[in-house]
C-alpha cells in the first residue's frame, strides 16, 4: 500500500496524474512575465531591457528567499546547487547529505539542507534544473545570433585591436589586483596573491552584447572587437589557469601541458572557421535535396550547438564555440534552403529563451551578502581592479574608436572568475571572505554595465557628431 | 585539496571550465539529427514522419542500451525514472538507493544502480531531465498548435458526436478488458479484473494530433470528433480512477470525493472557455499598448502553459489545458498585436521541440520486454482489447464520416494508462507481468496508430470519390 499517499491526493484533486512539467510551466510563465514587465519599465526609462531582467529577477529572488520561496532558494543558488547535485550523484549521497558536507556551516546553509530534504524538494530541483539549462541554452543562441552579424573579415579587420584589448584586460587587472591583495593582506603568500589577481581578468561578454542587441548597436565596429577580444580573453584564461594552478599545487609551471592546452584551443578556432567555411555550403547543397520543414533552423541551431559542445569539449567556453558558428555561417551559404532568412527565424525563439538567462542571472545577485562590512571592503577593492583594468583595455584600440564604450563593454564578469574562485577555495588559496567579495565584483559588474554603456555610447555619438 | 582531480582534467582539457549544458547541447543535436533523417525516410515510403522519429528513437535506443550507454540506459527508464528522483529527494537517499528500493529486483535493476552510483550519473541525469522536460513542454505545444486550428463553434458541432465516441471507447475497452483477464487469470478477485479494464481506457492523443498534422487533413471532422472526445475521456478517466482505487482501497465509493473531482474538471473547462473568451480580447488590447517586441507569441505561449498548469491543478492532463487554450484563443483576438499569426510564429518551435517528444517515446519501447513469452500472451489479450474497444468507439459517430479513421485515431494509450498500472501495482492488484504487458499495450497501439492511420484515411478518401 505504498501509493496509497498518492491516491489520497489523487481525491483530493492533485498527484497521480500531475505532470512534473507543470511547476516548470508556471515557473516561466512568472520568468516571461517579469522579464517582459521588467524590459518594459526599463525602455520607457531609456534603458537597455536587459537591465530590467536583471532587476526583476533579483528582486523577486530576494523578496521570496525572505519567505524561504522553496524553488527560489535553490535557483538562487546557481553554480553551487549543481556542484551539490554533483557531488551528490558522484558519492551516492542524498542532495540534503551533500549540500551539508559541501557548503559552509551556518543558517543559509541549514536552511538550504532543510528544503532539499523536504516535501517541496522534488518540485524546486526540477524546476531549478530546467531554468537552469534552458538559460545556458539560451545564452548560446544569443551568442550564435551575435556571430551571425559578424562576418570573418569584420574580425579579422579587428583582430590586432581585440588582440591589444584581450591582453592589456588581462594583465592590468590582474597586476592590480596582486598589488591590492598585497596591501589589505600583507604577509600572505604571493601565489594567494597572484590566484585572486587572476579571478579578476576574465571578460563574460553575455551581457555586452545583449546590451548592443537592445540598443540596436550591434553592427558597430566597438561591438566587434569587444567580441573578438572576448575570445581571446577566453583562450588567455585557459593559459592562466593552468599556470596559476601548476604554481599553487606543485609550485611549477609545466610548459608542455600548458602548451598543449593552448594549441587545442586555437586548433579547434581554426578549424571551427577553416573546415565550417568549406565544408558548409557542401553540406547545405546537400541538406537542400532532403525535403525537411524548417531546415534552415534545425542546420543553424544544429550546428552552433555542435560547435559550442566541440568547444566545451577542448577546453573553452561553450559561448566561443557558439560565436564561433555564427561567424562562420553566412546567411548566403543557406539561400538554397527555402525560408525566411535565419535572423528571422531565430527571433522568436530569441524573445522566447534570451531573457530566462538574464533574470536568472539576477536572481542569484544574493544581497545578503553585503551586510559584511570586512566582505564589502574586500570587495570594493577587487571591484576597483576589475573595472579599472578593463576600462584601461580600452585604449588598446584606436583612438579614433570609442575607447570609453570599448573598455566598459569588457568590465561585465561572470562564471569564469566564479569557477577560478571555487577552485580556489578548493585549494585553499581562497579564503570565504575573499570567495564572497569574488561573487559581489561579479554582481556590481554585471549591474553597472547596462547603464553606464548606454550612457558611453549616447556620449560617443555626441562627440562625433 | 578537495579540488585538485579537477585541475587534473582541467589540465588535460576537460572539466573545471567545463558547461553542464555540453550534454544537453550534443543530445539535442543527435535527437535532432535522427528526427530529420526518420522523418525524411518515413516521408518517401508515404508514411506520416511521426513514425520515422519513433522508429529511430527505438532502434537507437535499443542498441545503445545494448552497449549499456549510462544517458540512454537512463532515458529508457522514462516516468520510472522520474519516480526514482521524486523518491530519492522525498525520503532523503541517493538515487542508486531509491532504484534498488523501488525497482524490481534483476538484473536490469542492477545495471542501473550501477550507473546512477557511478561517474556518469551527473551527465545522464541531467540529459534525462533536460530532454523528458523539453518533450512535455513540447506536446503541450503541439496540443495548443491543434487547439488554435479548432474553434469553439466547430467542437460544439461535433459535442455529441465526440461524447459518444468517448462514452463507447471508455465501456468496451474496460468490460473487454475485465472479461479477458477473468478468463486469463481465473480466480483472482473482481477487482483486480477491474482495475486492468480500467488501465485501457484512457485515449493518449498526442501521436493522433500529430499524424493528422503530419498529413495536413487536422482540419477534418473527424479529427474534431478524436479531440473532442480525447478531452471528455480524460474527464472519464479521472472518475474511473477514483472509483476503482476506492473500490480497491476501502472497498466503497465515496460519491461526494467522485462528484468533487468532476465538478472541479467541469468547471474548470466551462470556465476556461467562458473566462477565457471574454478576457483575452480585453486583455491584448492592454498588451498592445506595451512596447514588446513578438508580444504575440509570448502571450499565446504564456496562455497556454497558464492553462495546462490549471489543467493539472484541478487533475486533468495539461495537454487538455494546452488544447482548451488553443481552442479559446481565436486568431483575430490578436490582430491588435503587430507582427505573423501566432501560428506562423510557432511553426519553427514546433519544427525545433515536438520531435523531441516523439523520439523520446520511441526510446522507450523496450524491446526486450517481448522476450518473455507468458507475457506477451497477456500483452496480445490486453491488445486485442484496447484496439478491438476503440474500433467500436468510432461507431458513435455519423455513418457519413470515417468511423474507421475515428477508430484508429482513439487507439493510442499512453502515459495516463502507465499511471494507472503503477498505481495498481503500489495497490497490489497489477502483478509484474501484467504492468509488462500493459507497457507493451501501450508500445504496440502507439507504433500502430501512425500506418494504420493513414491508410485508412486514403481508404475514406477513395471511398468518398
Amino acid at each position: 500500500m505504498q501509493i496509497a499517499p498518492e491516491i489520497a491526493a489523487m481525491l483530493a484533486g492533485t498527484g497521480a496524474s500531475s505532470d512534473p512539467v507543470a511547476p516548470v510551466l508556471i515557473a516561466l510563465v512568472l520568468i516571461a512575465a517579469g522579464a517582459a514587465l521588467g524590459g518594459h519599465w526599463m525602455k520607457k526609462l531609456g534603458q537597455p531591457a536587459v537591465l530590467g531582467e536583471l532587476l526583476v529577477g533579483m528582486l523577486a529572488a530576494n523578496l521570496a528567499y525572505y519567505f524561504r520561496e522553496p524553488a527560489i532558494t535553490i535557483v538562487r543558488e546557481g553554480p553551487t546547487m549543481l556542484n551539490v547535485i554533483h557531488a551528490a550523484l558522484e558519492q551516492n549521497l542524498s542532495l540534503a547529505e551533500a549540500a551539508a558536507k559541501l557548503l559552509p556551516a551556518g543558517e543559509h546553509t541549514r536552511q538550504l539542507v532543510e528544503i532539499l530534504g523536504s516535501a517541496a524538494a522534488p518540485m524546486a530541483v526540477s524546476v531549478f534544473l530546467f531554468v537552469d539549462q534552458l538559460a545556458r541554452v539560451a545564452v548560446i543562441i544569443l551568442l550564435f545570433l551575435v556571430g551571425l552579424e559578424t562576418s570573418v573579415k569584420e574580425m579579422r579587420r579587428v583582430g590586432v585591436a581585440a588582440l591589444a584589448v584581450a591582453c592589456i584586460g588581462v594583465v592590468v587587472p590582474f597586476l592590480l589586483g596582486v598589488r591590492f591583495m598585497a596591501v589589505m593582506m600583507p604577509g600572505a603568500p604571493l601565489e594567494k596573491d597572484i590566484f585572486i589577481g587572476a579571478i579578476l581578468t576574465a571578460t563574460s561578454v553575455g551581457i555586452t552584447a545583449r546590451v548592443f542587441r537592445d540598443l540596436k548597436q550591434a553592427h558597430r565596429t566597438e561591438a566587434k572587437i569587444i567580441l573578438g577580444a572576448a575570445v581571446i580573453d577566453d583562450v588567455l584564461g585557459l593559459m592562466i589557469l593552468a599556470v596559476v594552478s601548476g604554481l599553487v599545487v606543485t609550485g611549477t609551471v609545466s610548459v608542455v601541458s600548458i602548451s598543449t592546452i593552448t594549441l587545442k584551443a586555437l586548433v579547434f578556432l581554426a578549424g571551427a572557421i577553416g573546415v565550417g567555411m568549406w565544408v558548409t555550403p557542401r553540406l547545405v547543397r546537400r541538406l537542400a535535396r532532403l525535403e525537411l520543414e524548417n531546415v534552415k533552423l534545425l542546420f543553424g541551431l544544429g550546428f552552433a550547438f555542435l560547435l559550442a559542445w566541440l568547444a566545451n569539449a577542448v577546453g573553452l567556453a561553450t559561448i566561443v564555440g557558439a560565436f564561433a558558428a555564427g561567424l562562420v555561417l553566412e546567411e548566403f551559404f543557406l539561400d538554397e534552403l527555402k525560408g525566411h532568412s535565419l535572423r528571422d527565424l531565430l527571433s522568436p525563439l530569441e524573445t522566447l529563451v534570451v531573457p530566462v538567462f538574464f533574470v536568472l542571472m539576477g536572481m542569484q545577485v544574493k544581497l545578503e551578502t553585503f551586510a559584511d562590512a570586512r566582505v564589502v571592503a574586500i570587495a570594493a577593492l577587487l571591484t576597483v581592479a576589475a573595472i579599472a583594468g578593463k576600462l584601461v583595455a580600452g585604449l588598446g584600440c584606436s583612438p579614433k574608436l570609442d575607447r570609453l564604450s570599448v573598455g566598459i563593454g569588457m568590465m561585465p564578469r561572470g562564471e569564469v572568475g566564479l569557477i577560478f574562485a571555487s577552485i580556489g577555495k578548493g585549494l585553499g588559496v581562497v579564503s570565504d571572505a575573499v570567495f564572497s567579495a569574488v561573487v559581489i565584483m561579479v554582481m556590481v559588474t554585471t549591474l553597472l554595465t547596462p547603464p553606464l554603456l548606454k550612457m558611453a555610447l549616447a556620449r560617443g555619438d555626441r562627440r562625433a557628431t
